[in-house]
């Protein structure tokens, strides 16, 4: 169930959410390059949200290990990094009813039907959001490495039950905003979206229900013709097949998106300027990419996330056992909302991408 | 400038707009698979729609030459598939120009920026919505192998120059809405709406303007757990890979998508219920896919297009060789809209991604 | 420094000699195979050969320990199989001179050439022969799916400072000799050459010197053209890649080999009959490889070991940081041949090349 | 049946003896680097040797055709270089037996047994040296490159027929010989061996007879720590995996190879020494090559080549039709030594071989 990303920069996921362990290989990492570990941890825990009215109660520090890969020093040494997050907390005796009642929407029924044996996969194994822990400790040092190269990589919970966060501007978009969103509790630019939306996620959680959201995404700094490139080498693809990564992604767009599909070209279109000696374009529906490389301009994307599918209500399910039609009540620990936690793993899953891809250059 | 999807299925794409040939590798097809060229040819007819009111003027047969990988009577081999479609109508001194100046929201500046020398890159080079040919010759032949195990690939044009047609219904679309969409000269499902979609097009063209649209693709006939897994194995990445390949593609969405987004767990969870001794999903807001693998629900997702980029009004850009602000006027020969054309290459995309993923088991 | 083999199985070694841990990482293992811990540790067993006069006297018990791959009941559940060792001994003070006087013929100066930091890699890191220690982890699992197939690899000392074993009958050698020379302390088919080898074994570490070898390997039981192709795919050239992972290995040689090239045709070429309804062929010069595919009869293959570089009389070397002339004169624990524990090693490269193959189809 | 060598450097064969085309597709060549087509074609009319005694009476120009990959100018683009080479005389009827009676100690039996259809595979196919055309344009060209960065690749028949040239000089092999090499019409450093041998040759060929012989090569001009790692990732197993793509090698050894497994370490070992401010080693039984990484001093391998397996006496084989003993007397045309013509392929395999672990860095 180890799942790689990447032909330069590699990332490999491995591990289950009630197993031992869960943790992340990457090869292709420059040497040399200083990873800081207390930087890691405040992204890292930007993710753990330990506490948070909208976060699951199960507490686990998820503090990595590092196994391999980085010198006593804390640089890089051009090997295999091996870092592992242990599994302290799994009861997975929540779990045992799901082998045989699948969660509706949830990937029980799906990873029953693919994998052997199909016990073993119940209430999450490859399929839990705890996977997107090693994914951000790999996002987080790629975060740190483009960092050093100019790009910045930030998102903010854009859209949750319905409640708008104020979208990033395509064309300044930068590090101010990283910064500010850093400073956040809650993943919004405007403080009152945010608070609206824990609000709104309290209020399903009452009622025993779930609700989704979209994450905006922007990566800045990007020189023109940086990265990507035509065909299955472009930007778009290789960002969504990182993004898609993350559990409950049911769609992506880039720029103006699925808008611009209503548009004429005259209006769609981007018309280029000189800026200070720099091609630039006025406007940025196109999202910062072009034939799927790098236009110079903000790369901008959106993200949508359903809601969480692990609701306490009844629930028309099946036994799989019987072959039978069955109800399904859970009980247990599930986010109403994982939007505002999948936030860091959106930033993750485009650094990585983007970092693969200077690399490919 | 080639390039390649797939892990057991390897589709390589080469050649440029204004070379030679375009073609396509294809790596790992089962041998003994017979390949009916007649019917390719019929699938390829689709995407060429030469002399329909929205189509280029540019008319080429792009028929394929098979240079290796069938036997005399039409099997696959097991060697590499080797396909070119020679160009035979390049006319590149309509490009000369967009060498110097680049068309805003083409891929003419980002290519310049990246690739070397840049000015062979003018004019499309492996940016060029031709190269959709080849993509349809791969597609074409894994949708044979697929419609053997079962499996039906279909699209349409949900929506152009915002004109919807009928959508798929997600539970039953099957082969008779692939057989009813291929009678159709314009791919809707709806006659009326295609007319008017072809209307609206014919309009944008002759205020030398274009339109958008989104296309809408299901893949029917996959049993539960025959394809894709967690992480980056998840049916989604892998299918949004193989169709931001096609240019203009801004833009994908699985089952209810965005949607999804603003609805609560209880509003959007599918329940599982028994029916003929087999488990499957009352509604199908999950699109067929659940932990990134097949659920038994027919697979659906919509493609958002941006509108040619390629208008024939005055619009800003710059001179890449004197850097500093100019403008363009276009001639030469363009769509007003490629999405009738862009269907079948979303059904190829589709094609191979499924294939693919299913012989990775 | 972690480095994978193959394309179907895909086994990566990581760690160092010198770190906390060194282990294998195996995708690509069919689901529902058992592993027999009990027998893979009497293979690992082979290797250590802790305690015999020809073994380094560092004493490590070397028992894997598995974290990802296998079911509670020692099934392969068709996740990424994730075993470590744990260096317990390590001792790194005796490398802290090498780091600047390197070895002559040893990889501690190509390593500082290459490798960051340079310090690092003194005393083995990866070209360690402790990495052998995960390699036959992969390798004794695949041999055990490998045996349920109707294959068997075995390997023995053919020739070691100078003295020969009996080699393997080319046509006949089968699971009788693997048999054979599992019940053998050391591996050789004649006892008495066993006992001459370990005696000039004992002879060359008295004088503080070292001795090389040949180790003989078959693989018997593949049934023509079940694995194996032309060109890069040729099993010759994947076992030796395999083969060569094997530090101090310098020469691998199929069936006739080097012995062949003095040959006439008329000479060499082994006559095809029928025997039993299957094609043989009377004699093997072929080693069971033709045109990179196998032909039905025993795969062959003799593979040279250099005398290990690490002697105990002074050398002449360089001093790195001064970069003048210097000698060195090793303490510390270094086997005097490395041959008897390499036969595992080769059985083992050769049994994940072969399974990668047989999965490659 | 394509087969692809190389992470960084890709190179693919493609085509068959028999069909209409051969040729190689190489990914990953650095742009911008010019490729001189004249002194390409002298390195490929080494291999071709068309009129030779020892040479095959098939007449083919062996030109290729660049069809991407290529500036006008004729340097690389960045993009894919396909280059095909037409076969224009197949004369198949010569191979038709040959589908039913199995060559002994050639790939027909094994081609038979392994692809679909079987038929299709006699006399050749992807197993004919006609294969390694395509694979010298891609050494060829990777030799140019390296020559760019002052690494030169020379072979030179080191034994044929029993008869041997003289060795290069471990330790100072290098351009002189490389000049010298290419000066010769027969590939030897000795006028008066390679003479003596051409007369074994035609001996043999009078006897309806075929001889095998050794190829040794050298890399010289590679800097310590350029390229090559541990495990996988040595220079050893890399190199072997493409020369062991040429037809009828059955060995490879470096350095002093086999000779070394009789060695003690102290007679084996090369000391160090500082020579001009570099580090260099006294002698180079180790070939170049220290734990999988180039040691600076030049890079050092023997391959052995078995007889043509195509002789013109009666030999016994099966009918693979019939299931019964069989006997066959060839006609046509077969080298009776493919060695000479091996020599520029072996430099090829070689320079793809380096010039990929120097790009992988």
């Amino acid at each position: 169930m180890a799942s790689t990303y990447g032909t330069h920069l590699r990332v490999t996921l491995f591990g289950t959410s009630h197993g031992p362990e869960i943790g992340v290989d990457i090869d292709g990492l420059p040497a040399g390059e200083a990873v800081d570990l207390h930087e890691l941890d405040t992204f890292l825990g930007r993710r753990r949200a330990a506490g948070r009215a909208y976060a699951t109660r199960r507490r686990e520090p998820d503090l990595p290990e590092f196994q391999s890969g980085l010198t006593p020093d804390g640089h890089t040494d051009g090997s295999r990094l091996h870092a592992i997050i242990r599994n302290t907390d799994t009861r997975s005796r929540d779990y045992r009813e799901l082998a045989d009642l699948p969660r509706p929407s949830h990937a029980d029924f799906t990873a029953y039907a693919k994998h052997y044996p199909p016990e073993m996969m119940a209430g999450g194994g490859p399929f839990s959001g705890r996977l997107t822990a090693p994914l951000c400790i790999a996002g987080g040092i790629a975060k740190q490495i483009l960092a050093r190269r100019g790009v910045t990589v930030c998102a903010h919970a854009l859209r949750i039950a319905g409640i708008s966060d104020t979208p990033f501007d395509p064309v300044s978009v930068g590090p101010d905003d990283a910064a500010r969103l850093e400073a956040q509790d809650f993943p919004t630019l405007s403080a009152q979206a945010g608070e609206q939306m824990q609000q709104a996620i309290a209020e399903a959680a009452a009622e025993r229900d779930s609700v989704g959201g979209i994450v905006e995404c922007a990566v800045t700094g990007l020189a023109p013709g940086s990265c990507g490139d035509a065909l299955f080498d472009g930007l778009e693809g290789r960002i969504s097949l990182a993004v898609f990564a993350i559990p409950a992604v049911k769609g992506i767009a880039f720029g103006a998106g699925f808008e611009s599909a209503d548009l004429r070209g005259s209006e769609n279109n981007d018309p280029f300027r000189m800026q200070n000696g720099r091609v630039v374009t006025e406007t940025n529906r196109h999202g910062g990419i072009l034939g799927g490389i790098a236009s110079g301009m903000p790369v901008l994307f959106r993200a949508a996330f359903k809601p969480t599918p692990s609701i306490f209500r009844e629930q028309k399910t099946v036994s799989l056992s019987r072959r039978e039609n069955a109800t399904l009540t859970l009980t247990g620990r599930h986010d109403p909302c994982i939007v505002p936690r999948a936030v860091p793993a959106v930033e993750a899953a485009a650094a990585i991408a983007v970092l693969d891809a200077l690399l490919a250059g």
